[in-house]
């Protein structure tokens, strides 16, 4: 299996990825099902691997400045489904079926809060984050 | 309207979101409706608060070293339902109804490949990127 279009998996050179000055590269985490986007965290090319060999996300730490293996001590772990790569390769995409809260406040997304802006739907951004609400704006 | 919890808009000072050291923001971008995430890109502080109050996005190009107003050649605007920031406030979520294609490519998303794994669901990855399905995996 590899092919290049229409999202279909591909044998990829992570090598080739583009990182960042840093070695890192922004991962999108997103959850299966509901499509409500968790979190965001980054990672390098051996925690890339890692994520796709074990199934499972690791992440590299900033802060720490070492590997992260997402839920080693909360148990909430981020099962994966699919890694997505952008056009322009310096951004990643991850489905995941999420154990838990992803987020270390214990909401289940980092995204909890919204901002106001003048040029934005005021009631639009109410309901859309009323929690009785599916997470995703219909 | 300024309160801070359950994701309800907070006027926020854009001044104490955490920029990267060039002084950016990464912002994903997602659908609303479909929850499909179309593509990620960078905001400062200006081009922040344009979309804030113009309910269009404004990026900072990185290549271009300037303010770019999606959509303003092709016609492929975003227009903004709500803008959300994380918990450690470093990362903005976007919720827009897009108009046209999100990606230079065409695709609707930038995100239209997958990386293989040993460790990801084969079978999983191939459903969940046929064009006839949803683009979430359900």
């Amino acid at each position: 299996m590899n092919r290049t279009r229409g999202g279909s998996p591909v044998k990829k050179d992570l090598e080739t990825l583009t990182y960042n000055d840093q070695g890192l590269i922004p991962a999108i985490v997103q959850e299966a099902g509901t499509g409500e986007v968790l979190m965001m965290a980054y990672m390098n090319r051996e925690s890339l691997e890692k994520t796709l060999e074990t199934g499972e996300t690791w992440f590299y730490s900033r802060s720490r400045q070492q590997l992260w293996h997402k839920g080693e001590t909360s148990g909430h772990v981020q099962q994966v489904k699919r890694v997505q790569v952008d056009c322009d390769e310096d951004t990643l995409l991850l489905t995941v079926v999420q154990t838990g809260a992803a987020c270390h406040t214990g909401e289940k997304s980092c995204f909890y809060r919204s901002l106001e802006g003048a040029g934005l739907p005021a009631e639009d951004q109410e309901a859309a984050v009323s929690p009785e609400m599916a997470p995703i704006i219909r």
